[in-house]
Parts: structure tokens; C-alpha cells; sequence
């Protein structure tokens, strides 16, 4: 494709720095929104239903991981107006506690590496790290995520 | 929690091998389903409409990564019967192509690593490499991932 059109409000490689960081809005898990999230991608009983859950590692409903890195993915976009779209090539994902039933999620944004295309003028990559927390403060997720960036037109 | 109750039709840590490899069903996915998915997870205009999705890096309609992981995480959990289930901790998440609109993906698991636990004789962690297709053989994500086992009951 060709690069984005310039865009005032939109963020490119060169309006980013190493260190930057960006908080996102929040987002509270429901019940039946777990289940349902479950009954379509992760059909586990832990994820299906409280009496069930509670023989089982997480003792209790827990989302399926793919739930959060969802909520998560969908509070970062509303927040980092990256020129092109928020698209990830891939990375390291962590989930190192379960997000629970009326858990308050929130992400924050860390700008780790920034690097400029040497074959495409046009472009580049980021690497950020994105750490979701409930509102007890634990993090229930971790992604190490290599993106791609613009630069902006001259 | 305790181990999960013996079940022979349930595979323990014991009853898997290095090298051993599964294949899951599979899965086509509808472009209303992308445009659904996108709308609650990863409302971006590329996934989201086929018009606006040509100008953008994809260059037509493609599935959030998300919406790729969360299928692979279906077709996983109704292939692989571990008991106490299919937990990951997290691992190396990569997308090295979009999935398309009417794409037919299949996974393959792939055991990379069994270490039963030295503190708790209950249990142990596996590595596998999870490498979804599609219909054209392309890989359109891999996920080497630690899984939680258990051993079985004597």
C-alpha cells in the first residue's frame, strides 16, 4: 500500500519516542460476558460457569486469556491513534494472574524501540509493551509487541 | 486445587511425549463474523468494512490477529482433551499473514517440551508450538506456549 495519508490527529514513527508511555481508558468485565466470550472461543468450564469453575485451577470463573488480550486490544486502539491502524507482527504474551468476574481492566503503553526502515523510507517499526492491570493493581497481561509504524509525510 | 479426578479419557503429563503432534478440525471463517468480532474487540476500518479495508496495509477485508487466536483457541480445546484443561501461561505469539474473509484455518500442536515439577510431584509444564493454517497451507499464526499438566493419579 501507500503510506497513510497525512493526518494532523494520527500518530507516526516521527511523533514517538523510546520511553514514551500512553494510559488507557478502563473497561469492567461482566459475568455474561466471559461466559459468552467462552462459549464461542475458549468452551472450558472454568470459563463457563461459576459451580463448575470452582473444581478447577483458577477455583473460580476466570476469563479465558483471549478475552483479556481482546478487551485489552480493543482499549489500545481507542487510545493510540497510530497512523495506519494499531497492526502487530507478534511478540511475547504473558498472562500472569486471571482476569476475574467485574474486574476493571486497564493498559498502559510503553515505547521501547523505535526503528526506521532502511528498504522503505516510508516506514518503520515500534516495539511496545502493553500491561493491562485490574483495579487491585495486578497484571493480568503483558505483550512485548512489535508494530508497524509510518513516517510522516513531508 | 488437587489434581484433576483420574479420567482415562483425559491426557496427563505422563501420557504425552516429545515430538508427539495433533491436529485440530477446522474452522471457516465468514466476513460477518470478522466485521463482529472487530466491532468489540479490534474496531479498526480494516476490519471492519471491505470498502474501507482497500486502503489500508491488508488491502481488503482481514480477521483481527485476535479474532485468528481466539479460533485457534477453539479449535485447540476441542481437539486436545488435557485433563484439568487447555491452561497457557503465555509464550510467543506471532502473525506472519492476515486471515481473509471464507479462509478455512486448522491448527497443528506440536510437544516441544515436558518438565514435570521438582515441588509439587502433582504437576509438571509442557511447551508446545501451535501453528494455525489456512486453506492455501499459509501459516497465519504460530504460538509456542507453556501449558500447565498434571500427572496422572496412581
Amino acid at each position: 500500500m501507500t503510506s497513510p495519508v497525512a493526518d494532523a490527529n494520527k500518530l507516526y514513527l516521527d511523533d514517538l519516542s523510546v520511553g514514551q508511555t500512553f494510559t488507557t481508558g478502563t473497561h469492567r468485565i461482566e459475568p455474561g460476558a466471559i461466559k459468552d466470550f467462552a462459549a464461542e472461543f475458549d468452551p472450558q468450564w472454568f470459563h463457563l460457569d461459576e459451580d463448575d469453575a470452582k473444581d478447577s485451577f483458577f477455583g473460580g470463573l476466570a476469563a479465558s486469556g483471549w478475552h483479556t488480550a481482546g478487551i485489552t486490544m480493543r482499549l489500545v486502539v481507542e487510545t493510540l491513534p497510530l497512523a495506519g491502524g494499531v497492526i502487530g507482527a507478534g511478540g511475547e504474551l504473558q498472562w500472569p494472574a486471571p482476569t476475574r468476574p467485574g474486574d476493571i481492566l486497564q493498559a498502559t503503553i510503553e515505547v521501547l524501540e523505535l526503528t526506521p526502515s532502511k528498504s522503505r523510507p516510508e516506514r518503520g517499526m515500534g516495539v511496545v509493551r502493553i500491561t493491562t492491570r485490574n483495579q487491585r493493581d495486578e497484571v493480568v497481561q503483558t505483550f512485548r509487541v512489535k508494530v508497524l509504524l509510518w513516517r510522516r509525510p513531508a
